[in-house]
């Protein structure tokens, strides 16, 4: 079956793009991201894709479109072995394929990884050209697409149940015709995790390549090393984060494991926010935002929130403006997605793909206007 | 054709409802505002209602309903009248009919006016029960249904296309199975009108059993005394304001033709609010806030914007947070609306119909989660 | 109010167009059929229609579209007067109006009749083009549109529950581009009415040009004559009929109150329809389609069936592959009706407008394949 | 990773549930037709499936739900191996997994074959009940799903573009709690295939296990045994035939490369149907309906046609009636489905999941009403 067919390895394919932050050039090719991806536009019979797969815990999960359309989602299994992509096709006409991870980075298995050694096929690549936009989604386990799959019953936190195939931040990219990039990490805040780990902000990673995974296989491979934003420019920024900040309020103190220390985010008794703390996420929000705006000179920043509920809207609010006050820059504004309801929640109460839906709606309705360019 | 049937003056209607701000057991009954209306269960075969209209320039539109579902639409001529509101009916089932104001307080016309007199029915009147909430709108054009009727390219400001029937409040009410006040007015905003008139703002007229509309008819009917808001308990107070506030900042100064004074709310240069003019409108929200919750005091208030446009978002946000660090009333909150599309626009550059479902759909949805008791 | 205005004869009206069947130029215009409208385009800045109204029992209701959108629906009082249809417009713009009859035919009030007189404007007249295409209809109480309006529990037959204006012909012209000329009467059937009156088909009265109706008033406006085919040229016939045929099967023999003679369809023990019968329906079925052929040589004839059932379907495929067998004509089709569901059901146990929405659908689609030219 | 788990051959599992025609009790388990499936309840907290597949031409595609919602679907590589469906479960729970086949039988590649030949887990295995309904569906390559998958420019004929996932045979099972068999094949007829060959017809294969595939393999397999009838008791059949047998009318004759002999369905110049032509159809339809009753005694049979187009309905209602007078059998009935438009095709020019909606639709409502028992 596979005869006539070319091995490339990847620095050998003449034509080809990858969605996510990434070294350019790099063989192998980490994806390291949910909706890292490679894309290509190529001819011939049949395509196979080299790959090296690698966890310890939480596998890998893939999908592969062909002309834009979804034609599978799979679990891949370790090892170093080719897939196909497609096969009896006819041979003259191009095909647009892109192979994307569908799991997040994951902090939580130093072993996990993925990687694109080359290509295979009986056709010839031809160039796969830049979108108009290009968009960078900074979020948490909603824009990890987690309960976007499986049933409202199910409640296990595990790879099958997150992807980026039914993502808000892919709906958005493909109306608007934006490249994305993402980077976004379940149960992560800009202060704190969803149990007040303040180990686990957005904020403290933002800076590295992939600073959302672990190990010394990914460290190898670059991950931890800063990342050079002067090779992309974002025209909008959309950050969707603050919901693990609320969980945050309703957990008890965080104890640090190694030194014993404590972090803690209370409510008053009255059941509003204690202001020392709601401020110390506010300062979060603003530092972040200078972070991003350092890294982004010319981003449009829309800071999303609300699709699991629109606690912390008034405090971001807050934040925006004072970050505006501070910096001059009203190059930023607030977006607040429509909450998840009982129709449109996913499996493990996280937004189900109509929830996504409503939000990238609204997301693509502001950016049409914004984006006249 | 009208044989059988006896006449009773609203006064001696054994059982009705009034919807809106009114004063309770007057006769003839003024309808003010849009979504004002009298609602009665009658058996009976056939109803009228014995109605007196006036206006000089903006004439009155009406909806009737019969058990709930929308049956005539239609203008009033000036006169005193009745109008058939069902005949040929099983007389012994008991029908919900709402004769019901489409046309928002007119302040442009001071003959503008809407009487009650009586009915006359061959049946007999039942109890109409209060609905389980009781809501407030407080708003502008969007609130007044404008664009909710009339093709997309009609962009005539008349009654015609202004109406209660189509309008988020509405859905909203209806969802929640609540009662409603409406008070609003086609281009005011809460500091000045949408051309920057500061005595259009609807602050100056909320305690008035009915600002919006003006002359000695209407003096005459109370509109003008003070509205007595201890005779209704509001569970949500949903204010719908700050697009006309935002209209204001893009228009020259306006003149008092009067005292020839100015007013003017000033972009600066690059486009963004001047400090100074923003500093003004968010005083004027607070206060505003302050108002409502002064003669609302265990209302819970939902500060919506966005249906056209998301520019004073920050701003709105900088008030309420303001707001409550002044006054510790941690019971208001933001809700950003979706913003009108091309798709879903009405006449005039308005809200359309498919707007004020999306937007009551998120405020249905919020409530929802809300009221609880 | 109305002044600088001018009254004009609707035959000294220089451009106007009427809907429905009805006698060149004839003044003042009856409206006969649900459907059957006056529509004109004119500048000014409002429109007053003189009509006069007359029924014994069962109400008239119009409707009046500006722009092609729904302004007013609403129960007409007996008697001659004026209705405004639009005031305080901007006067150069020419507006559309229609002005409408919303109730079918009424072969149970020989005293109900709708007439327009003339109209009365400060504006001028302007030519009302024909559509590209131009269709009938042909049916029972769907086509009448009844159940179309008011809650689902009401079952009374009146007049406030039928329509034109959310009744899948008018859907279906719309979307086409097409004119539309109705005729219908609730209860009526291809070969006897829904309890097996064998006087009530609509073959008996398709001929005339308003045989759907009684009484002196109506007889002289020539309701009674033959309807000149030759003056329009049908691209599709839509026949609606069968599911009045279809109940009979299920009631008990009629009794012919003058002649004591009795008539009846009845079924066999096991359920199905007994043969005769049935043979009966489909002779008539057979006949009255050479009877619209004969009359309409060119239409594409598309025999509807199915919004409250498909009882009767292989009956009347039957009857149409009959039918083709003995006149070698093919110009014939059969187009099954989604059936109506308890979420589309309407009033009074009949089709809702999303039954209608749905059946105009699979109409549509099926035309815009078929109208090519 | 795979440790702690056990091995059961298929024989050895001791509650799962076929999907499809199938020997009952076989091992390993051959899954001939889309939609064919083994479905098992199972705790643990991982589950292998331990498959065999074969092809020279035409690549197996898989589906994997769990709590019956899709996780994955994927194309399969020839050999003997394990695939993990679910892992890092909560080990307690009990997932239903389903693993179906998406790929129809394939007439056109004798090697092509999916076996089951057991399940690795640490769980343990319980009990899959019936569902109340049970339904046949039999058709061509719309109850194949081709064109559910895929961009609508795609026009390969590939295992990739079909499926079981995406198809109205299961909108249909899952909204009435129905279990279902397929029987269908790409391109084929009930007299004829849709370029006339008249080998290429469903009656002819229906009677054996699986007649829709070729080789020594599936034979040995037993799909060319008399399928036992009498082990299943079908609620409702489905037959979704004619679409193939109206292309064959524009097709040549077909010649038969072994014989030279040929087949023609003809057209008359008006491009009408060749009368006898047309009788050998029916007729052919009047021999498929004798054989599908001589086979399902009780089996209400609904006979669908129309997502491809209407053109040979008036025929197909024609052999039902003629089939009825001849055998008295009522339990027969013909549903038109909405054809496929612009807005609904899928790939390859055939029903995409919009259309496979609507048509499932139609059919869900009328079996609600009919499946009362």
């Amino acid at each position: 079956m596979i005869n006539k067919t070319t091995y490339y390895p990847l620095s050998e394919v003449p034509h080809y793009k990858v969605h996510g932050r990434t070294v350019p050039g790099v063989c192998p090719l980490p994806l390291f991201f949910n909706g890292s991806a490679v894309e290509i536009n190529v001819s011939g019979s049949e395509l196979w894709i080299d790959i090296e797969v690698g966890y310890h815990i939480h596998e890998i999960w893939i999908t592969c479109e062909v002309n834009n359309e979804l034609m599978s989602r799979q679990m891949l299994m370790p090892g170093r072995y080719t897939l196909c992509l497609f096969r009896g096709m006819s041979p003259d006409a191009v095909k647009n394929v892109r192979f994307t991870r569908e799991l997040q980075a994951m902090t939580e298995d130093e072993d996990c990884f993925l990687l694109i050694h080359g290509l295979q096929t009986d056709g010839s690549f031809h160039p796969v050209p830049r979108k108009k936009y290009t968009l960078e989604f900074v979020g948490d386990s909603i824009t990890s697409g987690e309960g976007t799959y499986g049933a409202r019953e199910d409640t296990d936190w595990i790879p099958m149940y997150m992807g980026y195939s039914r993502n808000y931040a892919k709906m958005v990219s493909e109306a608007l015709n934006a490249d994305a990039y993402l980077i976004s990490q379940g149960g992560w805040g800009v202060l704190s995790s969803w149990d007040a780990n303040p180990h686990c902000n957005i904020p403290s990673r933002y800076e590295m390549l992939c600073g959302l995974c672990r190990g010394p296989v990914n460290e190898k491979l670059g991950a931890f090393e800063p990342y050079d934003f002067t090779g992309r420019k974002i025209d909008a920024l959309i950050v969707n984060l603050g919901t693990n900040d609320a969980s945050a309020f309703a957990q008890p103190a965080w104890s640090d494991p190694v030194t014993g220390g404590t972090f803690e985010q209370r409510l008053n008794e009255d059941g509003t926010f204690q202001e020392d703390d709601l401020n110390r996420f506010k300062e979060a929000v603003i530092n972040f935002l200078k972070m991003l705006r350092h890294n982004n000179p010319q981003a449009h920043i829309v800071w999303c929130y609300g699709m699991l509920g629109y606690d912390l809207s008034l405090a971001i609010n807050d934040a925006i403006n004072q970050y505006t006050a501070q910096t001059k820059d009203h190059n930023v504004i607030f977006l607040q997605l429509p909450d998840t309801t009982t129709e449109t929640v996913g499996s493990h109460a996280h937004p189900g793909e109509k929830s996504h839906r409503r939000a990238a709606q609204v997301i693509i309705e502001y950016l049409q206007k914004y984006l006249t360019f």
